[in-house]
């Protein structure tokens, strides 16, 4: 099994997970102010779980991954402090609860690193791949969302998403059931977070 | 607490943790390449479990102390090449097993990953501190050694342990018999590593 | 804090999680047979997650509630040698997917385990007593479901769950707002799984 | 592989880890009160470790292996209320600290439940077996300590470390090195249990 096995064999929720109104409209610039802030708001608080999560998949991983997590690490820790500066700019409370959307992405990854390395990074993966996906689909983004849509489309950011790609073909090779289906469980929360970020609510 | 109080309360403890014949021999060359080489395999293993461990003391740390963590992470993977560099410049054999002394330290770290995060903060704190301060007295290392000594005295990495410490400070401000019982297991284990590598055994 | 004044707090939410037109059919028999076979599926699947995130619980409990953890895994385990009989005379198939709404529940579970032990046993025994005082609304149960209500009201599962509570007081004393938060959500959890099974969906 | 491979393939060092003068002399009665008591405090606190380690073996293991871990853990837990009475018996102060040979003992354990559940279980198998074969040969045990030999002898344990072994038996059957190196680690740290309590010190 490869990662494009996966894209390829799950190619409608694929789809689903890197394609939304609300990425259109950070694109032409119809995006509401309000969806964008919660989107931030929300993903503060994801990120920061995936920090820790990256942390627990460090400690499960072989010798040879670990430079392409520690520098994810790094990354997302500096993230955190772009997130907060931007949302400081912006007067939104960081404090803001996580939204029951937010929470079952985060506890779901949380709740992967027991499961074996292979899932994990799998997930870790996808869930990276789909974001890097999703905001080029707004590239170059409407002068009110440009920053930010370059922010998370940028070469560095892509460099790294190919590291861990080529992480995640080497688990895949014997890979089976088990990352298939937390490739189906990333791509649908991936959906579901825009969705959230979008109406504010579940529907 | 504070992490001098904890020094200053084991002194004796603290003394025999940083001061070694191992360590007097690096300074002035008498020290036996073999013993060397034997710290050097040991202490690459030991770096690869610091690694995994300081993945999990990162998945429990809050937000303030995730910099700090990070940076360390990103510097032990690095470390972790320059071990197998110089490792293959010696011609060491770095799958040479587990030495029980070595073992025991790896388990006891990762072991203190399931106590409170105090307890965790502060393990790391006292062992990196205890490895500075080791290597210190060290300086400026026979010509043979002289590389390495730099490598483990040098600014970056002090910088680095200066603020783990104030992030050490934060913690043991609330600490008590767990984090002082911690501290002196972890000067113990030190001890016993460098006695380890001088002799070989475990006497 | 005490546990009743958690439950007389967030007297609205505990309502909400402890009645539900699921529990009136189950007690009235107007219980479609489709929405309890979906049930004791989704439910089967948590039961399995709950013993096994009852194994980290206790594995960070102190010595004195060794003994009701144990007793609760032992008896949770037992409960799903039951599951499997009663899927098996009803002919349903257990493999049955896990319900987004199922697996959220499962992973704040998994996820609560990496917080402090208060919370842990927070969670765990808010979740036991709102099951409890849900079915007991249930009592006596019609005649196609009467079997099921009594064994998840029946004397000694309600005296563990005290005695569950005697640990949790104890936590609890030395409470605040995270303690607050995860009974929060348990209880929303509890909300929306009869809900799941009740509807199929999540609406 | 099966765990008869394993018992036979490293003979001597098993032969180590379960005969030992302090078995002899709890055989003869020739052992010191002062050892058996070290051994006792000591070995409460390996069990409780260990309570608490099964507690996350348990949380990695599939369906089939719940049943024997949650009897061993339901075990373990009584096991140690039976410790608390007969050190209160002999007043001995259980709050001792832990030896470093214990210590060593119990971090591994709690480090191998970051392993795959092979390598777990196949820890929990060897020392469970290692302590019931151990304790046989101090049958029938001379009057000081005939009650404790019993104890650890008993049918009821015998039954459950058989049923262990056939739950290791299954992994076993797809083990390799990392099955056998956790073995013989078990096997020398059983060892090395033994000669810690009999002597008093490492030697």
């Amino acid at each position: 099994m490869t990662p494009s096995d996966l894209v390829g064999g799950e190619a409608e929720l694929w789809h689903a997970a890197t394609h939304h109104p609300f990425l259109d409209g950070a694109r032409d610039g119809t995006l509401e102010g309000t969806a964008f802030s919660r989107w931030l708001v929300q993903d503060y608080h994801f990120a920061l779980a995936l920090s820790r999560a990256e942390g627990r998949i460090l400690a499960h991983a072989p010798r040879e991954d670990l430079e392409v997590l520690a520098q994810g690490i790094q990354a997302m820790v500096a993230e955190l402090g772009w997130f907060e500066r931007k949302a400081a700019e912006r007067g939104l409370d960081l404090t803001t609860p996580l939204h029951p959307t937010a929470r079952a992405y985060a506890d779901y990854l949380q709740a992967t690193t027991h499961e074996p390395y292979a899932v994990q990074l799998t997930v870790l993966w996808a869930l990276e791949r789909a974001y890097l996906e999703a905001w080029r689909t707004a590239l170059p983004g409407a002068p009110a969302y440009r920053e930010f849509v370059e922010h998370w489309t940028n070469d560095d950011y892509a460099a790294w998403v190919d590291a861990l790609e080529a992480a995640a073909s080497r688990v895949l090779a014997g890979g089976g059931e088990a990352e298939r289906e937390a490739f189906r469980w990333v791509a649908r929360y991936e959906q579901d977070f825009w969705q959230m970020a979008y109406t504010g609510g579940d529907g």
